[in-house]
């Protein structure tokens, strides 16, 4: 009797389970592989998991305009000045520091930052847009008859600290008002 | 002989299955642990679906140039009128409607938008994108000398249904051909 | 005894697992039910790895400014010619060519491109973001009195392989410096 209940029970996994005259199963590879699979879904869990964080990690932009309030000018002052845009539309992640005008990168990856600045005819305009204390790119309009809207972006590979900021070149203006002209922006494209 | 064989079951799901010798597994608690991996499985199975419909949620995306065709001015006007973008480029997720003009956040998130303006010299350009009613962004040119550019941008957070589209200010122009200047564009970041 | 044995054996699978004298499980069910979960494991796992690909393959970014060191302008000449950014400010996955000044797509899926124009007072410039040959978008600047910054940008669904670069108009001029205004960037928003 025992041996028929060994025979139904080795059968038991098998997909001829049902057939108890054919004792193919090998069930101690079968408790095995079953066993093996705790393993698996762990590494699933654990996987998943950090493909979960990753997408939060993700959620870094910004976007903020010159002035909160109010109409002004900034400038012309004898030194290059870090322009600090008050109006903050947008700030996940809360990389930007409207006290300082600086975005701290959270999380190392490609970024991408775009500003735009706007004068009055004849004034200079010159604004640069630093990584770490050195140039990325730039706009300049000097002079200009009528107002001068320019702005310019890039796409940068950041390290975690790295500091991102606009700044005003000396004896130049940036002018802003209500409508929101003068702005910084930038985003995390994807981590690395 | 019905020992022996419990003591084989007993076996069989251990690392030291084959050292029918050493009954040391507590099946009980293996079957246990076995069957809970079905709930773990159901829970992977469950996240790992939504991971993928959030990603195809975020595959949101338009573009669009102010002329289907021709050369055309919109403008001036005594109102403000809101531009409506016909040449579509891309409009994955069908946000853009090109009869309105108007993007429409089909989920929460955080957007970007950016938009451009030309205008030949002499005519004045301003247009500013507005979120439901309320002005975001602007550019502005008072009858330049020579033809106008500009361009600004913003990364907003959008609720499901918010507004999103681009004004010409009162008594002002842009132009547009076919090397199409005077564009729309915008994209969802990330979903929230 | 045998009896005894399968009983328990019986009941070692189930939530009720250590009442001995309520044998209610269908045993054959619950192994084909645990034997099943392994090819729910193997779907996860090829999902996951799916899904971890996909987000690999996303990471297309690249930003690049005209000149890789001094100052110069290109043009004006008697022909259209494609600039080639040699101040590569990121380039992941290698799509953007500086010897070529053109982004080739590495996978099927929805792009944003913009790029900045700079040029002095009293020359013209002109520069048209082309896909394939085809005009996308273009910025003009026509003799201004001072210096003139232009950009402009597109969302774009692209093909493996589609080309995407910018040239100059015949007989305009662009310039940069180590301030960097001239420039292209684009990224991959989502695959397709």
């Amino acid at each position: 009797m025992g041996v028929v209940l060994l025979v139904l029970l080795l059968c038991a996994g098998s997909s001829i389970a049902r057939d108890v005259l054919s004792p193919t199963v090998d069930i101690i590879a079968e408790l095995e592989k079953l066993k093996h699979m705790d393993e698996r879904i762990q590494k699933l869990e654990e996987t998943l998991t950090k493909v979960l964080s990753e997408n939060e990690d993700k959620k870094v932009a910004f976007s903020a305009g010159l002035l909160a309030f109010g109409t002004e000018k900034i400038g012309p002052i004898g030194d290059t000045k870090t322009l600090e845009y008050k109006k903050v539309f947008s700030n996940v992640g809360n990389a930007y520091d409207s006290n300082t005008g600086i975005f701290t990168a959270p999380v190392k990856g490609v970024y991408y930052f775009r500003f735009y600045g706007h004068c009055h005819g004849g004034t200079t305009m010159a604004v640069s847009l630093l990584k770490n204390g050195q140039n990325q790119c730039s706009v300049h309009s000097a002079r200009p008859a009528s107002n001068s809207n320019a702005s310019n972006g890039v796409v940068l590979t950041l390290e975690i600290g790295d500091q991102i900021y606009t700044v005003l070149w000396r004896n130049t203006w940036v002018y802003d008002d209500p409508a929101s002209y003068t702005s910084f922006s930038g985003f995390l494209i994807f981590p690395l």
